[in-house]
């Protein structure tokens, strides 16, 4: 049994995969288990099959070299604001699809088997939009809530700034703009591939009457993980036991890149046995982890030991 | 002889305007005169003849109550971030014509006649280019750089926020979104009522999806002064007396909203003798003043009350 412990993981893991690469003989495992996803409810366990990877970048609009005076030049000086907010609206099209070219060439499709065994999962979108206080959910054309999470990619701007952010007013037409923009990938997507092509596209449709600048932060590939592996039957063993039911199936939006690391690097595959909730509000305000789901957790832990030990 | 001074032009005069409907027979006077307009260049004088009206707003962009994690909403749940730069993106178009129903509908056309005599003011476009340090310029079709700035409205972003805006990445998919936004208003467009154009046309094509709301924070009519009034005529003779050439009628793109009011409340006309340079990096870091027209001006505005009084 080897235990494996990095603080890194939120920014992308930077010096995971290389203390993989240096200690591959001491790393050396037959599955690994990592505990970062959650389940679907209280009463219903689930096992992650699937993770999405993800591309993270920072853009920069620079105009004038200083801010102006919305007076005297507004209206002839481009606005580095105003042409941020032109260029990521022209990111995405009415369907709520991504319109950088090539950006979809790689996604895998999902069958429509899956799909429908993806739309058996309980979901109850009332409860899904008051948990969040939105009155309408909004997505890709075509598919449902879970598979906008679960099997197709993103596009979101993180963070963005620029100007005047002070209370009362300012008349001026700031000198530069920034963003930080993230896509969830999906697997078969290479997060390397996509930052080019969302690099080249973003540099390409910008106006001559500013500069742009785009610098790549992390990225990671998305995971699979097949039902039929020993492990995953140990998994479905271990949960039956504990938590009384046979856990269901997900594939989670999230991204754990490292563990598509571990695949590439050590040739390991992992189980994604997690315990959280929805309710967990993760990476937010008043973040938590229910104590039954803490216990339930270690148990289900230790019979995925023993069960492993027999499929194996 | 009356001396006024207020410090709070910056932030759209809050005071002043009812502090004149309160003083009217205190106020009473032939002519105003207000120093806070600029020349052309340090051999050109010129008077400016009309001001732009400005119209100053603050949106917000709400969707789920909190900051969401990226993965596992991301695709499913509107962000405010990307939405408000689509709703920003819609208001001007590719020709950047502000789009806004009706926005144009009181905009004063100016002459052929005059845009002739606009096209005589000397420009140069690649020392204008070189003093902010843009490669080009960027405006409304049909129009040239000093008509862009001096006859025409803008839309312009003075500032935007939201997310995540530190150092590194955080994955998140922001709660809020805000924006800064003024319009330059040409005059015979009105303020409130481009405020009320601007507000329902921003919350009419906003979706669903999240909630938007606009606030209005202040706003200012445009104006125009007319070249043949006695006023005109004396500080006419002022600037050639002290500068040694006729001073040449110019728009300025700025905004004295004070200035339309004094018009309104007071029944009095604002002659506007200023003696700025567009070096002076106004609204800018390293602000500054040429101090020859400092004591130019003041010479000039003892000419013109020596002239005026002749003329009136």
């Amino acid at each position: 049994m080897k235990f494996l412990i990095e603080g890194e993981e939120e920014i992308g893991s930077p010096n995971l995969g290389k203390f993989c690469e240096d200690h591959k003989e001491m790393l050396k495992a037959d599955i690994i288990l990592v505990s970062d996803t959650s389940m679907i409810a209280r009463d219903i366990p689930s096992i992650t099959t699937g993770l999405r990877g993800l591309a993270y970048w920072e853009v920069a609009v620079t105009g004038p070299d200083r801010d102006l005076h919305s007076g005297l030049y507004g209206g002839a000086v481009a606005n580095p604001l105003n042409e941020l907010c032109k260029l990521i609206a022209r990111m995405t099209d009415d369907h709520n699809r991504i319109t950088i070219p090539g950006f979809y060439d790689d996604v895998a499709e999902v069958s429509d088997t899956e799909r429908i065994q993806l739309a058996e999962n309980p979901f109850d979108e009332v409860k899904y939009k008051e948990a969040i206080q939105v009155v309408q959910l909004q997505g890709e054309e075509g598919y449902s809530t879970n598979e906008r999470t679960g099997i197709r990619p993103t596009f979101d701007v993180c963070g963005l700034w620029g100007g005047y952010t002070g209370s009362g007013s300012k008349t001026i037409l700031p000198s530069r703009a920034y963003a930080k923009i993230s896509c969830r990938l999906v697997p078969n997507q290479n997060h390397e591939k996509i930052s080019l092509l969302f690099k080249n596209y973003f540099e390409s449709i910008a106006p001559k009457s500013v500069s742009v600048a785009v610098t790549v932060h992390h990225g990671g590939q998305g995971y699979l993980f097949p039902i039929d592996h020993p492990a995953y039957l140990a998994a479905e063993k271990a949960y039956l036991k504990v938590f009384g039911k046979i856990p269901v199936p997900v594939r989670s939006g999230g991204s754990i890149p490292i563990i598509a690391t571990f695949e590439k690097v050590l040739g390991i595959k992992t189980i994604l046995m997690g315990f959280g909730l929805s309710s967990d509000a993760i990476h937010s305000p008043n973040e938590n982890f229910y104590l039954e789901n803490f216990f339930n957790g270690i148990k289900s832990v230790i019979q995925f030991y023993h069960y492993y030990s027999q499929e194996a």
